[in-house]
């Protein structure tokens, strides 16, 4: 019960961090639900395409759309408040990214994939929304981009539940509360000390190859 | 019968759509082709993909991606006259959109998916093509910027089917014959008055919160 | 044996091209990975979501995503240096090209596609990785602009395997060498002889309808 209440607001953030993206871009109220609705959903959505459940739940059930839509429009209307809120904001994304890496990872596990299978898509289920924003808005993802550790902890989360989920006795529930305490609080240590990866070292830039 | 053949003609014309902005964008034969290809039936894979539906119809079958093929060599010689032909293409297009939200939703709901699911895949069947189109172009995708309605009445006809489909005991067709009349409709009417959705109210943007 | 380590050769200069373009870009670290697994994985995942294969072979198994990171890895320390090895890369990425497409179509008769579905899932498998690169570096997709032949290639390699594969008692593995080889050389004595396909006659462009 905790653990949906807690994927909602996970998606509510998610959403709303969406429609933020779209107020500022220009959209029309629909481009804003839009592109609020698929940044809450996306990730799960891919979760379950990769996981051949068909139709994905998000598409299914009615609730995470419902609340997709109810957070853009309460961005739509109260947006210029938002920006006193950055720092609850950040907070709640950190939850929502730890909980979406390991819901997925669980998910992924009870579809009896392999370890690996489950941390990689608890990774695409917590930053596949998040793409989805960037690449519909036009953007090259803040995923690619250099800036604070994303991606890092939701892998860390999701691994913790992939590996010790499936080769440890110990209930899954309790490495899924284990790993999201773990991916959270990672990315709001880095967050508060500005942790970075480093970029390329400088030098002859290599030649693009066609792929 | 003359369902097939409408849903022929709206795959064409979404190709036609997707192969103009090729040529826009002074893509070679090959992109345009191919941009033409996944605009005309990227909706309907996604579709597909979202049912579990492998491979999909699209990809299994050699009739929709040669119609997309023959749009779009169409497109290639003689675009300069498409400009003329502007209001057919729009009046095309709002058809081959009403065609394909209740046909998805059709489809969905012959695949056992709840009537919300319907909806919904519905609406992406309408607007996957063009989404898909404006991504690979490098653009933002027309559906997200104020523009003259489209997916509201893509959504529309595609819920009518969704929902009268499933509660109601009158036979799918007479509500996929409805719901395209209706999506159609509102979607020439909106063009005709200009109907747009707002924006977001003017203020303070909100920060962008990662996510 | 062969086949599968020219495809692990396949997957690492895939990888290699996705991490170069990160390294242009100037993404961290972490996106020049991620960007490079995407591109070496993204057209074999692509193509297990056509097929219904769940979840996909690229995400149950850690090799081909550990062999993406390695070649990321090393074009991340090493970038300069490919400057020089441009024409190893093209070569090698030839190959790649060509083992893709006819692997693809292979793995998709397997799946008792039609033999035109076998046709565009090799191709789609030997491009998609590349358009995902494309798309997430914010770049039109190099496929679809005017170059060398890349995709054509591809789409004769992966139909020679889909019609020969289906309609003659060969052995499919007789089509996959003579597939690959194809469309290898193909590849090559385009760019030797810079062959490349017509673009749009000029004249009044024609307008953009909605889609």
């Amino acid at each position: 019960m905790l653990q949906e209440i807690l994927n909602d607001v996970g998606i509510a953030v998610f959403a709303a961090s969406g429609a933020l993206l779209g107020v500022r871009k220009d959209f029309d109220l629909w481009g804003i639900l839009t592109v609020g609705a698929l940044t809450g959903v996306g990730g799960g959505i891919l979760r379950d395409v990769l996981l051949g459940i068909t139709p994905p739940t998000s598409v299914q059930h009615w609730l995470p759309i419902t609340i997709t839509l109810a957070a853009s429009l309460i961005v739509f209307t109260f947006h210029p408040t938002f920006a006193q809120l950055r720092r609850s904001v950040l907070i709640l994304d950190a939850v929502g990214m730890g909980l979406f890496a390991t819901s997925g990872a669980g998910i992924a596990i009870d579809h009896d994939t392999s370890a690996f299978a489950a941390s990689i898509v608890g990774l695409l289920t917590a930053v596949g929304g998040g793409i989805l924003r960037d690449v519909l808005a036009n953007e090259i993802p803040l995923l690619l981009q250099p800036a604070d550790l994303y991606a890092v902890p939701a892998l860390l989360g999701a691994t913790i539940v992939g590996i010790c989920g499936t080769y440890t006795t110990v209930p899954v529930w309790f490495w899924l509360i284990i790993g999201t305490v773990v991916a959270t609080a990672l990315r709001l240590v880095s967050l508060v000390f500005g942790w970075r990866l480093p970029t390329a070292p400088p030098g002859r830039r290599g030649h693009h190859a066609r792929a």
